[in-house]
C-alpha cells in the first residue's frame, strides 16, 4: 500500500486547503443568505459535491446549490439563480436543464446552481433536484476512513483516462466513483470485484432498479430505482477500466494514478509510420462551434458515425478512426485500408422474377453510368456501373457536407469542411490527434 | 411463327437422315442379338433416348441399351455390357456409375449401355435402369406433332446456353425438355408457362414428389416421385431460362436458336478495357488433368470456390471470378476489387472478460508480427499485425495449393499452379476466357 500513500500525500488537500475551503463556503452562504433575504426570496442554499460529502481531492471545486419551494415557476427560479450567481468574479453562464453560473470566489472555483427542494427522488422537478439528495445519502453512509478510498478510486480513474462522466470522457463519475466505495468498502476492493465484471454487470445498494437498463455498466442510484448512475459509461470505458485494474494489482504504481503526457509524434515520425503501415490517411477538419463541450462531444460522436457509415457503404473499408478537436478545429482522422478503389463497382438489382425487376433493366440498359450489363448473378439483375468517386477524398468532398452531422456542426461544416489526405492530413496541428490514434499504448504504459 | 418454321427446318432431320438412323439402329440390335445368342448371355436391346421417343435433333447419336436381368452380378454386366460395345468402331470406354462404350457405327455416333431390366423404378439397381422406362414414359403420351416442339425447345435452350444436365452447363436435358412440353404442350406454351416461375419452383405430371426437393427448378419424375428430373438446373441457369424466354416471346428470333459465336476480344483490347474497369486482374492456371468434363468441372467449381474464399477471407474483395479450361489449363480468373492492402491488419481477439483474454494479450504482446497492440475496441481485445502477403498475387502463390481444390486438380496444382497478376494474366491463350467474362451479353444479344 506504499503506492497508495504516497497518492494520498499528493491529492488529500491540505489542512490549509481544507481551511480556505470551509471559509470560502461559510462565507458564500452568508451572502447567498443576505441576498436572499433582501430581495424576499424563500430558499436555503446547500452545499453539495465532493466538498459536502468530503470526498474531494486537492484544488477541488464548490458546488453551492440553492433549493427553491417547488411551487416557484421554473422562470422565477432560473432568473433568481443567475442573480446569486453574480456574488462569483470572472463568470460565465453554464447551461444544463437550465442555466447557472459558474465563477471564482477568493481563488477557488465555485458553481452556484438553483434546484427545487425536494425529499425524495420521485417528486423532482429539475435534473438536478437530487444533487442533494446525493450528498445526504453519501455523508450519512460513508465511515471516516473510506473518505479516502474514495480519493483514491477517483484519482486512479481519472489517472487511467475514464474519470468523468461528461461526453467527451463517457466515465465514471464522482458519485458512481463513492458508491463504489460505500459498496466494496475500499479502493482495492472496487478493483477486485471489477475482475468479475462484463458487459452489462449489474450493481445495486439500498434500493432495487425499477427498470431494465441497458447500458454497459449499470449501477442503481440509491436514492431512485428508475436512474442508473453508470448511465454514461461506455463499453471502452468500463472494458479499459476492469483491465486497468487487473494490471494495478497485479503491480501497483504511480503510473497509473499520474501517467506520463502522451508525447505528440512529429511529422516525420508520422509520414514515416503511415508508410510502415501502408494504409491511407484522411482528415475531415470542420471549424469548431463555439458551444461547450456536453453540446460539442455528441455532435462530435455522431458526425464521426456519419463520416464512417459513408466510407464504408461506398466500399472504402476503415480500419481505425478516432475523433478530436485541435486548433479549434473538429478532427475526424481516418486509417482507410482501401483510400482508392476501381472505376467499375457492381450495382445489384432485385431478383428477376419479381415485378419491378422490367424497370432496374429498363433503367440501366443503356445508361450513361452502366459499363456492362445488366447481366443475370445467380437469380438475381446486377450491372457494372462507373463509381460516381473511386477515392475516399472525393467521395467526402463531394457527400460529407450532405451528412447529418449535429447541429451546430453541420451549420459550421457547410461554410468550412475540409478534407486532407496523405501528407497534408498529416499537418504539424494535427499531430497529436494523429498520435492519440496511432499510439495505443495505455496511459499507465507510456 | 414464321421463325419456327425456319427453324425446324433447319434441326429437324432429314428423310435421308431419319432412313440411315433406322438402318443403323435395326442392325445393331440385330447384331447384339446375335452376339448375346452366341455367348448364351440372357439380355435384350432396348433402343433410348432422343431417337426412340422420336424427338431427335439432326446430327443426334444413338443410345442403346442393353436390358440384362436383374440377378445378373453387377461385375458381369459391367463385363458383357463392354464386350458387346464392341461392335462399334473408334471406340472409347466411358465412365459413369458403370463403365460403357462410345464409338462410332456406319458414320452415327452411339452409345451402348448395359443396365438392369427393370418394371418400375422403384427397383432399380443402376443409375441407368430408369432410361428404357422414360423412353417408355415419353412415347407413350407424346402426341405426333409434339415432336417438333420439343426439338424447338431442345434448339433454343441450347441457343441460349442452358441446354444440358452435364457438370458443365448445369442446364435443362433431353428428357426435361420432353416432360415440359407434355405439361405445356407446346414449345411456346412452355416459355409462357416460365414467366411465372420462380427460384424452387416445382412441377409436377403424373406423379407427385415422395420427398422434399432443395434444387432451384423441381419437375418430379412421373416414374419416380423420389427423383427431381431437373435437379442439375442452377439458378443461374433457370435465370436466364426464364429471362430468354420473356425476350423471345417480345420478340423471337433465329438469334436464339442460333446465336453468333462469341468473338473473343484481342489482348490489346482486354488491356483497354481492364484499364477503364480500374480492377485488378489475377489468373490462377492449373494444368488440367486428364479426366473426362463430368469428373473435371466439378471439381473446377470446388477449386474455384476455395481460391475465391481464400481471397475474401485475406481482405481481397472480388468484383468478378470465373473458371474456364483453355490450351489443357483450368484457369481461374478473378477481377479484384482490391488487388493489394496495406502491411497492416488488425485481428480481433476475445472480449476482455473472458478466461483465455489473457492468454491472447501474452501471445501478441512483443510478438515479432506485432505492429501495435494489444488495445481494446469496443469490449474486445485486437491487434494490429504485419499482413502475411500484401498482394493477392502473393496470397495465391503461398497458399493455393493448400487448398482442397478437388482431387485430380489438386494433384496437378502441386505440380503446375501458376499465378498470372495484371497484363501477364492477359495473354491470348486466355482471351476468350476472359472475354467470356467481361463480355455480359447474353449470346442472342451479340
Amino acid at each position: 500500500m506504499a503506492v497508495e500513500g504516497n497518492i494520498l500525500a499528493k491529492i488529500r488537500p491540505s489542512a490549509d486547503e481544507e481551511r480556505h475551503l470551509s471559509e470560502v463556503v461559510r462565507e458564500l452562504k452568508e451572502r447567498v443568505t443576505t441576498v436572499l433575504k433582501e430581495k424576499g426570496w424563500e430558499a436555503k442554499p446547500i452545499l453539495v459535491g465532493s466538498v459536502a460529502k468530503g470526498t474531494h481531492l486537492t484544488g477541488t471545486e464548490v458546488d453551492l446549490f440553492v433549493a427553491f419551494p417547488p411551487d416557484l415557476p421554473r422562470e422565477d427560479l432560473e432568473l433568481r439563480g443567475l442573480a446569486l450567481g453574480e456574488l462569483l468574479e470572472r463568470r460565465a453562464r453554464m447551461y444544463a436543464e437550465h442555466p447557472y453560473t459558474r465563477g471564482w470566489y477568493r481563488g477557488t472555483e465555485v458553481e452556484i446552481v438553483p434546484c427545487y427542494r425536494v425529499q425524495d427522488a420521485t417528486q423532482r422537478m429539475s435534473a438536478v433536484d437530487r444533487t442533494p439528495l446525493h450528498a445526504d445519502y453519501v455523508l450519512g453512509r460513508l465511515a471516516e476512513d473510506q473518505a479516502d478510498e474514495v480519493r483514491l478510486l477517483k484519482a486512479w480513474t481519472q489517472g487511467v483516462g475514464v474519470y468523468g462522466a461528461e461526453a467527451k470522457v463517457r466515465g465514471f463519475s464522482g458519485y458512481l466513483c463513492e458508491l463504489l466505495v460505500l459498496r466494496y468498502g475500499r479502493f482495492r476492493a472496487v478493483l477486485e470485484a471489477s475482475l468479475g465484471w462484463s458487459r452489462g454487470q449489474k450493481i445495486e445498494l439500498d434500493r432495487a432498479a425499477t427498470k431494465e437498463f441497458t447500458e454497459a455498466l449499470v449501477v442503481v442510484d440509491p436514492i431512485d430505482g428508475g436512474r442508473n448512475v453508470a448511465s454514461a459509461v461506455s463499453l471502452d470505458q468500463l472494458a479499459t477500466f476492469v483491465h486497468a485494474a487487473r494490471e494495478y494489482l497485479r503491480g501497483p504504481s504511480e503510473r497509473f494514478f499520474f501517467p506520463r503526457p502522451l508525447k505528440s509524434l512529429s511529422v516525420a515520425q508520422l509520414r514515416a509510420l503511415a508508410k510502415r503501415r501502408g494504409t491511407g490517411l484522411i482528415a475531415v477538419a470542420i471549424r469548431a462551434p463555439a458551444v461547450t463541450e456536453d453540446v460539442l462531444y455528441p455532435q462530435l460522436r455522431k458526425a464521426h458515425g456519419a463520416l464512417e457509415d459513408l466510407l464504408v457503404r461506398e466500399g472504402f473499408a476503415v480500419h481505425d478512426a478516432r475523433f478530436d478537436v485541435a486548433d479549434e478545429e473538429a478532427l475526424f482522422l481516418f486509417e482507410l485500408i482501401v483510400p482508392a478503389l476501381p472505376r467499375v463497382i457492381r450495382h445489384e438489382g432485385p431478383p428477376i422474377w419479381v415485378r419491378n425487376a422490367k424497370e432496374f433493366v429498363e433503367k440501366w440498359t443503356d445508361d450513361r453510368r452502366t459499363l456492362s450489363g445488366p447481366f443475370i448473378t445467380g437469380d438475381r439483375w446486377s450491372v457494372d456501373l462507373v463509381r460516381d468517386a473511386t477515392t475516399a477524398e472525393d467521395l467526402l468532398r463531394a457527400s460529407a457536407k450532405g451528412l447529418s452531422l449535429g447541429k451546430d456542426l453541420e451549420k459550421s461544416a457547410r461554410r468550412s469542411l475540409k478534407v486532407y489526405e496523405g501528407t497534408p492530413a498529416l499537418k504539424a496541428p494535427y499531430a497529436p490527434a494523429w498520435t492519440r490514434l496511432l499510439d495505443k499504448r495505455f496511459p499507465w504504459e507510456r
